[in-house]
């Protein structure tokens, strides 16, 4: 069976995250419906990454085997036909070989968290960021992350019930970059713990108040201890908006 | 009674358009009703353009003159308050002088035009852009644009209802530039016919898409005539984002 990749874009407001649940409509089964409307086959897709309820994307990655050998572009336009009014996207199709797979063969992901820092909260994308109102440093943020550069237990920022082996990730890139009133926090792995952006951002939120120095952040990664964690960021403000792969 | 300036931004979505209406909740209407709620009472906020329905804003200018001398971030945060759960947002108030006026004191006014040019529709910001499939020349539609910059009779990019004493207007910049899949347009004059900015947008969509060459938007320009103009761009992907003041 042809197997294809896709890179998919989603508004992650109205769905319950990435994965299929029982609890309401997700943004995998918006996708395999739109499939099934046009190629009338209950085909599979699997994401790069698991999102969370109103976590957004703009480069998922999934692939999916399909029984005939549809043109690439027949299948983007057909799916973004059948998707409407959901605001889910199939961006690219490409065709791959069959031991591409969207998860397993990710080399790198990177995700964009948004804070939205001025006293006014937002109007326009206001689903898209972080509202706070309390001036942040942003500087003290950039120079606090690098500390978290490398590889780390990360158990501080390790949700619950987060289902990875291994606590053990190297985190390859942690920029906090301000332009105007947004903040944006670029972070690049080869994978994520469940959680691990949202509670990165929101310890370094603690660092940006005040309320935390360089050594506080350094000392909760070094704790291991879920406890130490910042407020856990909302899911509102972050964005999967890479994956690399080795071919490309 | 004092006087002061709010700087508003908002998502015209929801909105038949910036001026209280008949058929609907206007953007001053919801503004008046968040001042008279923490205020008390009715003030008229006269703004600096009056954008149509579906339009957005991220630097609207309005003033209106209060009974009481409050402190400026006092309005600005019991507005945003009162103003929930709307789409508006009034980033700034500043106190002026009684000879402000929002409308006619502006000397400079800033329009962007988005347009998203790829193949599959936008998920995220889907209210924010034009979606165009098919693939435009950015660079035409900028030498083309060049052409109307100065002063000119506008009647051709002039929507029939205008209330303007004369189609007369200076357009200082019309730049169009592409970053990926988007297209921005941006436009700045001293002050703009009604729909200006979309009809401008949607004769150089004609540029962009080889429909038109530089010496048809010329032709366009010069006849005068409303006939002679393109598809009026739609309102989605126009957002007011400034106005300039003598004092700025």
């Amino acid at each position: 069976m042809p197997r294809y990749k896709l890179t998919i874009e989603y508004d992650g407001t109205p769905f319950v995250g990435w994965q299929r649940q029982a609890n309401g409509q997700s943004v995998q089964q918006a996708l395999e419906a739109a499939l099934q409307r046009f190629a009338s086959e209950s085909a599979v897709i699997t994401g790069a990454g698991r999102t969370d309820a109103g976590v957004h994307a703009t480069g998922q990655v999934g692939h999916v085997d399909l029984s005939y050998n549809w043109r690439c572009d027949e299948i983007r336009d057909a799916m973004n036909f059948h998707l409407r009014p959901h605001p889910v996207s199939v961006v690219r199709v490409e065709a791959v070989s069959d031991d591409f797979q969207a998860r397993f063969s990710a080399i790198r992901r990177h995700y964009v968290y948004r804070i939205l820092n001025r006293r006014a909260p937002g109007a326009l994308q206001r689903n898209c960021v972080w509202h706070i109102a309390r001036a942040l440093n942003a500087d003290a943020m950039h120079e606090a992350a690098q500390q978290l550069l490398g590889h780390h237990d990360f158990s501080t920022f390790r949700a619950s019930e987060c289902q990875a082996n291994s606590p053990m990730r190297t985190l390859e890139r942690l920029d906090v970059v301000r332009t105007g009133d947004i903040i944006e926090i670029h972070a690049s792995a080869r994978s994520f713990l469940h959680h691990q952006v949202r509670s990165i951002t929101g310890s370094l939120e603690h660092v940006g108040s005040g309320k935390w120095r360089v050594e506080d952040l350094v000392a909760a990664l070094e704790a291991k201890d879920r406890r130490r964690c910042g407020t856990v960021a909302p899911p509102t403000g972050l964005c999967f908006t890479q994956v690399d792969y080795p071919d490309d």
